[in-house]
């Protein structure tokens, strides 16, 4: 950072930013044998994400949290890829609930123990609660508290997301950083005042996949390629030093 | 307990039950020097605390966060104790943090990372995400999230911040367990279908202060005597086995 702001909160995105949503789902496709390709599945799953909450967004269907969007998307992704006969609901239940059980991307648990030594980390996630809980807990992501959109009932990038996270800790929108591999995401957390690092995840659309970079116009105060660089980036302590707690 | 509920969650009151919130305060008054006895300064400010979320909970006045009501309830207290020429709009400030600051009963942390082998854990308390986040970071309460009366907008014992809980994780409320030192939280967490643990804090309220125990008519599920009690009474693993992280 050219200025060094006396950033106190780092907020991470979550799918893609701390964890590899296409790979973990494509995997618990491919394990249940529907015959279909696992990658491309997570795909279309994915794809459906933004138009489910824009409809939220829009005011055209109430406050609605994403274990119910993911659902109604999973059995529309099913359809689509002429399945739905060969999942019932117990078994959309479970398939459904592979968003709790999404594994980090393989610096991320180590780069966010470095970080909290220094910082308040919480996720600022689309996910809701319980799915970010779970999530944390089954991969052991050391947050100090699991912030969401379900918490100020505005899905990013509406500005009340960003700007909840300020009243919520107290702070002056500038003392909060926005973490994430989405440039669009960096866009709007910088237009609140927030202050944004940019991390970058080749992997995570797949080989093929369109991914939200930055463009030559975006000024982040940061850049990282992972959470240990970014943890570096910011003056933190090396893993040598972290409390394990 | 009679029965063995399948309970996937528990969740913790905070002030007195995790947390020594008299003693805590009274340190931090008694270092002021202001000239009062600091427990007594503790026990006159705890005591505007329901007050103040009653007009809240009655619709006379919008959400607002527990940081304000204590900010508005010390103003009050060093009128009554007549130091509010002693302290500051900086030293009231400082001051009122003091409620992040607050220091955990001696066997609380090992109890709860015992309880968290096996379960999920947060807190449920009337202290805002802030307050409850920092104060967490400070003395390594190991919580998987940080639950709130602000998630909810309605400070227990309203039924939505008990019910709340049941709809964050996706479980019926006889999936959730509420621990608590004060009978009447207990109560009406079981009102709303909640399992509930009576957990005894002898020293809460200091050597004459009235405290919130469970009458002869209560039926709490347990009660136990400490944290380790409580993971002894649920079947936890001890504490040479658990999971440091």
């Amino acid at each position: 950072m050219e200025t060094r702001p006396d950033v106190q909160v780092l907020v991470f995105d979550v799918f893609g930013t701390v964890v590899d949503w296409r790979g973990s789902i494509a995997r618990e496709v491919e394990a249940l044998g529907l015959g279909v390709d696992g990658g491309a599945f997570a795909d279309d799953w994915r794809a459906r994400y933004q138009p489910a909450m824009q409809r939220v967004r829009a005011g055209e269907r109430p406050w609605t949290k994403l274990d119910v969007l993911h659902r109604e998307n999973l059995d529309e992704t099913l359809e689509a890829f002429a399945v739905a006969h060969r999942l019932d609901e117990a078994g959309r239940r479970a398939l459904n609930l592979a968003w709790h059980r999404l594994d980090p991307w393989p610096e991320a648990v180590a780069g966010l123990h470095r970080l909290r030594s220094r910082f308040l980390i919480a996720p600022l996630s689309n996910g809701n609660l319980g799915l970010l809980a779970r999530m944390a807990k089954r991969a052991a992501l050391p947050w100090d508290c699991v912030l969401s959109a379900e918490v100020y009932r505005a899905y990013k990038p509406e500005p009340a997301a960003y700007l909840g996270v300020a009243d919520t800790f107290d702070v002056e929108p500038g003392r909060v950083m926005m973490v994430a591999a989405h440039a669009s995401d960096l866009r709007a957390a910088a237009a609140c005042g927030l202050r944004t690092a940019y991390v970058d995840r080749p992997l995570e659309c797949g080989p093929s996949g369109h991914r939200d970079v930055p463009r030559p116009t975006d000024r982040f105060d940061l850049a990282a390629t992972g959470f240990d660089d970014l943890a570096d980036r910011l003056g933190c302590p090396d893993s040598l030093s972290q409390d394990p707690t």
